[in-house]
């Protein structure tokens, strides 16, 4: 019986050619799997059908909206994830998504191979290979574009010659990625840094230049969770659907950075996620109102390292899930309501609310009902100082020594 | 002869009454210090008559406003400093060269104490009795709001019976603090965090949601201060002046949070800071145009800390100045250009132009002209990922053995 | 109907004392509670006896010794425990028991105070206040050595003139303080730091130098605690119990170390934890031998803040909370066998064996059977260092560039 | 004129094959460099004529023992490095200095490549490349043992065929590496880690079982830098030098561990270092001295950090150097004596002497001349406890509501 690969398709001309090329190359049978993450664009039976077209044995494609939401948008919402304190992950957390799918499928199907359309150049390429290696170690893996010499032009010619069911001048400028927590743009005139991106680059937000009435939004969060949006109970892939609608109306959640890929090189990146830049920002406060001092300092740091490995492509490591262990701990009192005011290519929270509050008016107040003791300070400061001022006497006592040399 | 005490002198109702009130309760002589941060308000001279007329035996004003942009807003630019990720330290930065110019004014008038106005709550009591402990080990401290039992109510009234020259109906409903790095508010409705601010509240920024055109700005830097704005050279004080007005005018630089601060209790606060904002967002981008990976990486850890040591009082401490060395070297290559566009409350970067970038089109780009070699990925990938995926053949194999018993 | 207050009583001359001082000074009945962890010497039923000759209106004792070693310091084990390196936290881990006791007599008995015979100068005042703050944030905290002028002449002349039952002339030269954890010796002759400690000050371990037979024994841990020496099942009080037996026959786990107390001073301290020591040399092998690479970086930095909190006092701390879901998820693997030679003050790990090593001879191996394919590591090492080496490019092209200048 | 390989060789039978391996694979001429890090055994002028019989067309050999001791060791002593909290990087910081040798050679001979006779799954190999990248980046590299299929039988064939002065059957059962800061032994035996290692295994270190004098030494520091010994004025060479022989006497310094390799894969490695394990653990008390307690909480991380990049071959990286000013500024203070007896496999600290020292024995003392005010303490007490205190009273708060339900 032929080998089996199964190939993460995305309906566009790389991995259309990908069917076949690992076929001919590697005499593999390829089942093509197509995973929905809110990407949007074309129906997903269309794609399906074109894998087939292609010369797929089998096509799948697989609903995995409220399981991206739920599994691995909220645990990003839960760590503030920010890479490089901007970016929210939009990639690096369908990858692994995606390998599960794929993995699946793979046992499914009997198959001994999994196959992806990355180049060799990018962060997705670990995340694909790594997520696989976590999920089924025993699992090969192929990359036509990146091992067997697939570039652009012969894909194209392949194409061709075999009358693959894709129009291969269609060519955006752009190389572009999306799901439903955000959507990034690079490549074309965006690689020059010195260039700033036009309004064509972007599709989830509005110009936020152009005047708009304000939109403000109560977000009501269990457990770091938007629950509830204007009262209303939300899924997660809900809150964050009605959120990129909303925050993008409004011009929120547009970035553009250089940044550190993995692979050792910066690239430009432009991104937009306004569901969960508009989200991340109410948690933030959330966890402002809600979380003690010492835990919120030391999360700063998890937080950018839980960062860090999702973009690294080290979803399924071991690290990243005691992270999660922390990160979920932390996030058990971050219950409350965030009044957020979007608007301008802003989101600016106006408002907070939380039955686990740690402000205390009679604490903070100076007005009357303050409770605070102001006695205890003195010496609180003066203990507080102590290694200061110790190590500041020594400094003075050793300059005079050196000095009376 | 009598001790004498130098008071940190701002011309308002507390430490006008401070004068007198710490004159008869200790015996002391006491001399007025204002310090010039640029907090902008009453003319300098109008504030050291007034220490006189309230019973001062000498007033001394002094102009640090160079020196404190250039030595102490200009490391907190270099470490990125927001305090929760948000504050830009704008009282934190200036209490410790308030206090560097009351030890010296101690020094000159042989006084052995220095005195301050602030309450038993705040930061800023451990900012100067901190600091004064470090740069002065045997001076010791008098807090008369705090430890004199000097409330309000009875500041009032010690200044109309001895008649002092202020006018004691004149209050703000908000706590205000301000100085060229920006401007804090607190207390009044704020102290109810369901509250958004309302215009009023702000001094140094426009509405950013009028209708404006956008203002492009052109910052240079060298070794991460700025050098220049729009090509015609600028000092420290002079960048942050400047941005102040362009950014200011544009309604950069608000922000509104709940804050721990440091006698363990959460505040609310209100703060504008356009330039601090401005640069910072510039220095931001900068770095990550010129700053290697692992170096940004870490550099976030510490500028974290670096944030965490200025908020906490311990501005002169042994930390702080090991972590400076560290900031200083990872700024040693942060020279460059960038362009902002000022707009509606958004200070965005455009493009970055640096001698020192580590950006490199032809690794980055996939167009031609690209000389990254794909082929080095695999086997990059296969070893990045060996420890996840031996964990991960370890875990399968546990289960393993677990569902066989 | 009179104040009731709960004392942690130690049977010795001060916290003797202290039961009729503070029904003296404050009228309250003072309830005695002597919680055994583990600290040896007098019988706790002639200490009970002992509190009320003293004046206790109550009594009691607690064998708190299976609690506190399940409980406290296996949680230390399995974060490596050591306060700057070296401290394996003694007296930081009995302190929180202790303190749980105290807040169950006080809800038992009625009582809305808790009381503590510790100095104003040490760590443990801090431990049993935040302690007592964090399980019940009511209960006031009475501390007659700091508050209440009870020095310990005044105290050997209370004892004397109220005849109390305690032999005031019995002082060892050394405040020493002991539980099943270890043992910790200060204050005397080794204030000064200049001093080595004599083996007088020795209590749970034979002089290292002493010519013996080596002890080779055999640890088996589960999840990160020991479940098994030389194969026979042992709780976790019998390990270590056990380990203090053996370890300290050969003289293993003294130290002698300068510190830093949470008060801001420097102390010097001589510990001895020979169990302590040999489980957590034991416990870091297995955890090389286990634990993924970037999971077992980072956890350093987690068994670095764990030592500092429970080290400050912060043991019932959210952030303690969190740390504690971190480091139980690392342990998750953390089984195997460990031998472990103890012997001339040394605990040497001579084996591991584990189902769930990560050690894997085919990879490792440089003879036959080899696995590990070294045609990776060209490309590996290529990307590894690329940011390295366009950094350096970059340094070389401005070096150039200034030198042309 | 034919391409130029600078090799770095040591005299043994793999280099010198790898001398005419390139010539013949290459056709380059190659150019011997071998660099004297203090690793003792052949004279280096019998192993650089070695070179020439081999066919070399130059060969070079440089002492680089002080460069060595002065440039790379004290600075990790300055770090206390220390690897997995034990491995004191003996390989790791010997590779950065052969590098700089070779690329002097290379660009002194007009060679455009260095090579290395490092296998493909260990850490040197690393270390030699991106060493090289940084401080020549158009350098290449060639590494015939993993890049050419030189097999160790292949290589012997070679040898046998070419007749080169080589004996090949001398074998040793393991794979060693020393140089004058320690000494690395793998494989053979070792390789199954539930072997301990054999007397056999060492050689810079005694039985540490055998019955001897203590050796009680004085090792004076200034800024970090060992700089006399019992009094003597000593380099750092000479430093590390007589205490390798002292405390080697006394067996100190053996380590047995199970590490993690930068390529992926756990090892077991046998270590010696006697002079490195004095030193730090000098150094480290030394710092428990004079050191402030927040820096010395940091630096922990900080050194941890410096550790991991010297292991993982970042020697001369930003981020290294970042590192290094810190741990620079740090030990600014770390001045004064320590006295450490060397006996029975044990450097153990005996005494602290520093003018820089922050311990006040009038602050710590419990006897007469106490001089701390033990009533800061209260109020210290209450505001460090404030955040769980608050926290505590939120979480029984929503306990109880929940519980109402």
């Amino acid at each position: 019986m032929a080998e089996r690969v199964v190939l993460a398709y995305s309906g566009g001309l790389d991995t259309s050619v990908c069917i076949g090329w690992i076929a001919e190359q590697t005499g593999a049978e390829v089942i093509a799997v197509a995973v929905d993450v809110g990407q949007g664009g074309e129906d997903l039976d269309v794609i399906r059908q074109r894998a087939l077209d292609c010369g797929a044995v089998e096509a799948e494609v697989a609903d995995a909206r409220d399981e991206f939401a739920a599994d691995f948008c909220m645990p990003a919402l839960q760590a503030n994830a920010l890479y490089m304190d901007r970016y929210p992950l939009v990639s690096a957390l369908s990858r692994p998504v995606i390998v599960k799918h794929l993995i699946a499928a793979a046992r499914k199907h009997g198959a001994t191979t999994v196959g992806h359309g990355c180049t060799g150049k990018g962060n997705d390429q670990v995340r694909f290979e790594v997520g696989s290696a976590a999920l089924a170690p025993e699992i090969k893996v192929v990359a036509p574009v990146r091992d067997m010499a697939m570039t652009r032009d012969k894909a194209i010619a392949f194409a061709e010659e075999k009358g693959l069911p894709i129009d291969v001048n269609k060519k955006s400028p752009y190389s572009i990625d999306q799901n439903v927590w955000g959507r990034a743009v690079e490549t074309g005139y965006l690689e020059d840094i010195w260039n700033a991106p036009g309004e064509d680059v972007y599709d989830y937000t509005q110009d936020p230049t152009v005047q708009r009435d304000p939109d403000d939004v109560l977000i009501t969060f269990e457990a770091g969770i938007p629950v509830a949006i204007d009262g209303v109970a939300v899924t997660p892939l809900q809150a964050i659907e009605q959120l990129n609608k909303r925050a993008g109306a409004q011009g929120v959640g547009r970035l553009d950075m250089v940044e550190d890929r993995l692979v050792g090189i910066k690239s430009r990146e432009v991104y937009e996620a306004p569901g969960a830049i508009a989200l991340i920002t109410a948690h933030q406060e959330l966890e402002n109102v809600t979380v003690e001092r010492d835990l919120a300092r030391f999360k700063r740091q998890v937080d950018q390292r839980w960062g860090e490995l999702a973009y690294d492509g080290l979803w399924f490591s071991p690290l990243k899930r005691a992270l999660d262990a922390f990160v979920l701990d932390a996030n058990s009192v971050v219950s409350g309501e965030i009044r957020l005011r979007l608007h301008g290519g802003r989101a600016v929270v106006t408002g907070r609310r939380s039955e686990a509050s740690l402000y205390s008016f009679d604490l903070a107040t100076y007005d009357e009902g303050d409770t605070f003791d102001q006695s205890l300070a003195k010496g609180f400061v003066e203990l507080w100082g102590m290694p200061t001022r110790l190590a500041a006497a020594r400094d003075e006592r050793l300059k005079g020594s050196k000095g009376a040399k």
